[in-house]
């Protein structure tokens, strides 16, 4: 069994760590750590567990040392205290968007602020197995993207490395509530977010700088909250390169996810799930992308749709734990999702 | 014109207050307060009322006097400040709740402490015109019932009056995130009560005492909170005296409110529309009543919903302003409600 | 391993039936059938499944012999029917509701008509494992029980049969859209029924002549349609019988539901997770069942929730085949739901 | 009183189109027509009128003479049909979509099939008043344009005529269920489209025509349904002029619309109601319109948002008609919209 830590369990990731990780069937949750709940039961704050754990929050000075530290901590505290967490675990797994730029100046850009580890961030590998699964099956440091970078890469990688697409890619990212987090603010209250279509990034959202260091590609990307709780989908318009048409597209996507446990290429020519569509992901693990092309036009729209707690966030971070100790990349992660929902 | 002023006016009931006050042809709003936002503009607060005024939030050390004062201020402040409110205005017009229960000991057992005010407590008139009318046309100080109470008191006493109904009555009231307030809070994140049916008060709600204290019945409430950011529904269930049956029903709710401006009695024999619901009622001063017989039962259950806002509040609170100013009783109200929507 | 038929398979059942017995480790689906679709491939009707199936449906006709047979079927059509679907499997599971009434004249009352096959009536046992797991175990004809029953029944046996309560019980159901179906109409089309509080049935709902027949109580039922895709809750108001307290009804619950796999007692004491909530039960075979009792109150509020296609429906019939199969009673329905969601 | 007829008044359309007209106070409904609900009371279909009118559908063959005709009838007949719509009153304002595109030719490209009375379409006039207000002064036949393209002319035509923006614009449009109409289909259901991000149209939408006959520029437009009945948020990207900055756009929208009734700039520096939401403006004749400036890009993001039934349609119409009668442009179309809703 692999030992494991979920540092920051209290908030939604955390949750959904711990919500793949109980039904895991080679993993052992020896600690979930929650500074203002230590020594509550984990499933009056996540009351979808009952049944399934005994487990309580401990504080975190009591970590120990274990196999998997998944890190679901704040951001910019996270980078503070990333030496104290790697000597706690042979293998960490940051959800927290610290290290998830390569380069300390695109990170001030968009993060604003230094960053306070730039030695460290050479050392990680992103969290995208589709993307880096040879790194990561040796990876001691993995930095798992951003929810809507994930989407992003996924879409449009592919196109860039085969050299499909050109020049500047814009994209429409939609997000629902649960990308927020756990804690109060007024601008999350149900009576104001309810059926909101809130433009909260019409520019500049960090995810889009991930998007651009993993393609090459400049980006240009706008961020709406949404009516859901969890899921994401992105619209990305590229430019095609010259003779590129719908084969070479759906082939590239083919050649690169026909093996891919948890990307879906979605090509039905008609009906109402003809593109991805968040609504029937919740809970499941998969990344659905697909696209379209209008005859003579010189662009390509491709759409994709995860559950950002789980294929962008803690379900991503589980399959990269499952890479790396050699196990089935589907373990925990069996959930296909509902319809209707 | 009248010139009123709003206390308040930051929070739901306060924003909505304005919304109705800025349309209404004979009120001048003298000012509108808020102890945080003082100074900052109204509509950047409440954005439905871009293009519809300038007013700016002033601080309540300002306040002068007014022809009405509306309270939307919280619970045990109103009662302690109400010597002071009384003397700025003709007529006060409370919807803080302090007010509601005229028996000092219903108010502590309801709100578990001691009224602050208990003299002033038969000075007040419930503030719902179809059942005190005659009063509130000279009435100086008015308190307005809660949101699910006076779907409640409009439900039922009719045919509590009209010896209909006897014995004990209970009431599922479902009520949208707006009743809360703005304030945040977890429990009002949009991720937890997005979707949510939440029984926050399976008994012993505060407006149950309401319903009790108007209809001399026995009232077994259940409130539970459901996906709707305005609305309340309620549906009652009350025992038949003998020989009651679906006419007499049906004359005593038409006697009552065939020439009522805001209740409407609804009667149709089939559809989805044939029960009330407060999902058309949005910005509405409606309270829809209507209800269904077994044959053979001897109970009848009576159906009621309203927006929580508008004729669960502010809606109200202006209809008994029209009411005691001699005005047209529909003046700032005439919005009919969306379908769909 | 169990070969499995799924007659109905393109509508709502049908697809949470497909979902579940994909995930099967014990189970090959040998048919799905679907009268105007066969031909087509089912994940283009059920796009939760692609990638996990590349079952076509097949037609009716085409029907075989089966280890079980899985009718979602519609009401009437089944029960004339019925002898041909008997001769086509072993074990045969009807979620259509013909045979969820023993008494043909109490089934004629609810719907309307005579019933086709009273002589069938009493060889099925109803489907509720936790009120007949004995009976189920050799069981060859199983009527799975409507998804508001299964909540009535589960919240109020237990409290009947110890003699807890006693008189009428009176439920006030809450229930998502999907229990309406796949078909078309104009009541269930999204403007008209988003955000709807909708009392549909006032009175006699068939559910409740099951909870009525269940519990050996009369029930007065009112449902109401919520905005919600999945999920049903209940609010029940029982009765006490004499010196009836809290402890009693907690450990009666616990003494009955204790070891069962689905159902889970809710007794938190405070906080927004008190009640159960549907909320967070989508996709997962959990029915919540939690009780407030008002101090001095001769009554108990029984609230109860679940997934109206999973524990009301199809994962309830996978649970009854693991009972009659001997194998765990788990299998296929481990996921846990989502919180948040 | 100007006597009016509604064409198509049981549909969405023509129902708001009777709400608002309703209330108008220089108005009178003559006939209210409705093929397959003649007979019938309006309130019936459209409940939000209960207690405004007494009006029953009539059948169309019952038609007269009026000031006005408004004609919320199908696409393809309203083209076949217009020289008798046109023969029955001095002014007639299409809402169908027939009459929107000048251009025969683009007409048969966008619809798929040739106009049918190409000889009419330059006799009509575009009904949006704040492009076309002198001209509509004297029409008596106006196109009102298609809710999307609505938003998309208001967000581009004054930014385009100033020269400020050049070359392709790339539009994301989102919109509610509304706009789908009031007849069934399993697309439209509840549980299929609650909650959904449906691309539906991923190139190729037919407002898009509308917004590129209006500018001039060449436009591509994505349209996602989005959970909302009512509601159309527009996120447009267009490429700016040489030296084209924040400042000359913000004055180009205050010139244009400082003095419009309807048309607001949003812009607001911080907080949750920075750019424009459908989400306040559910049953307001309101177009919002804000944009966004990256420092350093040569891109502007312009925001819009419109209640696709409102201005987005019906109040659109019924704001020409006032206009083209000399009416108080606000007449009828007071309704401020709701915070929260």
């Amino acid at each position: 069994m692999i030992r494991v830590a979920v540092v920051g369990a209290a908030g939604y990731i955390g949750g959904e760590l711990l919500r793949i990780l109980v039904s895991h069937p080679q993993v052992e949750i020896a600690a979930a750590t929650s500074r203002s709940l230590h020594g509550r039961q984990i499933d009056g704050v996540h009351p979808n567990l009952r049944g399934r754990t005994k487990l309580v929050f401990s504080p975190e000075d009591e970590l120990d040392r274990y196999d998997v530290l998944f890190l679901a901590t704040p951001h910019r505290e996270t980078m503070s205290r990333m030496p104290e967490f790697l000597a706690m675990a042979g293998t960490v797994i940051d959800l927290s968007g610290d290290f998830r730029l390569r380069d300390p100046d695109a990170f001030a850009d968009y993060y604003g602020l230094a960053h306070q580890a730039p030695d460290l961030l050479p050392t990680f590998v992103t969290g995208l197995p589709e993307l880096h699964r040879e790194r990561l099956r040796t990876a001691d440091r993995i930095s798992v993207p951003g929810c809507m970078a994930s989407a992003g890469m996924l879409s449009l990688v592919p196109l860039a490395e085969a050299g499909l697409i050109t020049g500047e890619v814009a994209v429409d990212a939609r997000t629902g509530s649960s990308g927020s987090g756990a804690k109060a603010g007024v601008e999350n209250l149900h009576a104001e977010r309810s059926g909101a279509l809130r433009v909260f990034a019409p520019t500049r959202h960090r995810h889009e700088a991930e998007i651009a260091q993993a393609t090459g590609l400049p980006i240009r990307m706008t961020a709406t909250g949404i009516e859901a709780v969890r899921g994401v989908q992105l619209v990305c318009r590229a430019w095609l390169g010259d003779g590129v048409d719908e084969r070479s597209i759906r082939s590239t996507y083919r050649g690169r996810y026909g093996e891919e446990p948890f990307v879906r290429v979605v090509a039905q020519r008609r009906g109402m799930h003809r593109f991805p569509d968040a609504k029937i992901l919740s809970g499941s693990n998969f990344c659905d992308v697909g696209f379209a092309l209008e005859r003579g036009s010189p662009q390509v729209t491709v759409i994709a749709a995860l559950d950002n707690l789980v294929k962008g966030g803690a379900g991503n971070a589980v399959q990269c734990m499952n890479v790396r100790f050699g196990l089935s990349e589907r373990a925990g992660l069996e959930f296909t999702g509902l319809h209707p929902n």
